[in-house]
């Protein structure tokens, strides 16, 4: 299932690791602070352990929406990229 | 429909008016740049809209997407906060 992973962390550090780990679970980033992918429910709550035991007692706020594909048609997205980013989008 | 905003905005100003303009119209802030609450489909593509408008050409990547019940009953939230913040969530 489509699943976004949003993020809030103060430390540089952990937020790569962060976006390490959701890259690892084949998440793409769409934001700086944003992943999405395709993650099945076991692997995703694979996932959200690993973001749990990296922020561990650290500031954050990590969030995970599976997104199924009715919702995912509706999305809508406005992009102004004045250099070239590494965001993959695929809407 | 609950719907998740996101935005990734290197200008302060435009992300403050972003912010204000998600508040506007009924979501509620549950990270820095995350606002996310009811809003019908009309009020939805108004906001759009209004989005767009703000960002204009400047730099910037929104995306809206909206969320239904089922969905969100799976997501999961993982928080620490360490001061009092004004983010709101729900979940």
């Amino acid at each position: 299932m489509k699943t976004l992973v949003i993020f809030d962390i103060p430390s540089n550090k952990i937020r790569n690791k962060i976006g390490e780990a959701c890259k690892d679970y084949g998440l793409m980033r769409i934001q700086k602070s944003s992943f999405f992918g395709d993650i099945n429910n076991n692997r995703r709550e694979e996932l959200r352990l690993r973001l749990k035991k990296i922020l561990d007692i650290r500031e954050g706020n990590i969030q995970m929406f599976p997104i199924c594909d009715k919702d995912l048609q509706m999305r809508k997205v406005i992009i102004n990229q004045k250099e070239e980013l590494s965001y993959e989008t695929d809407n």
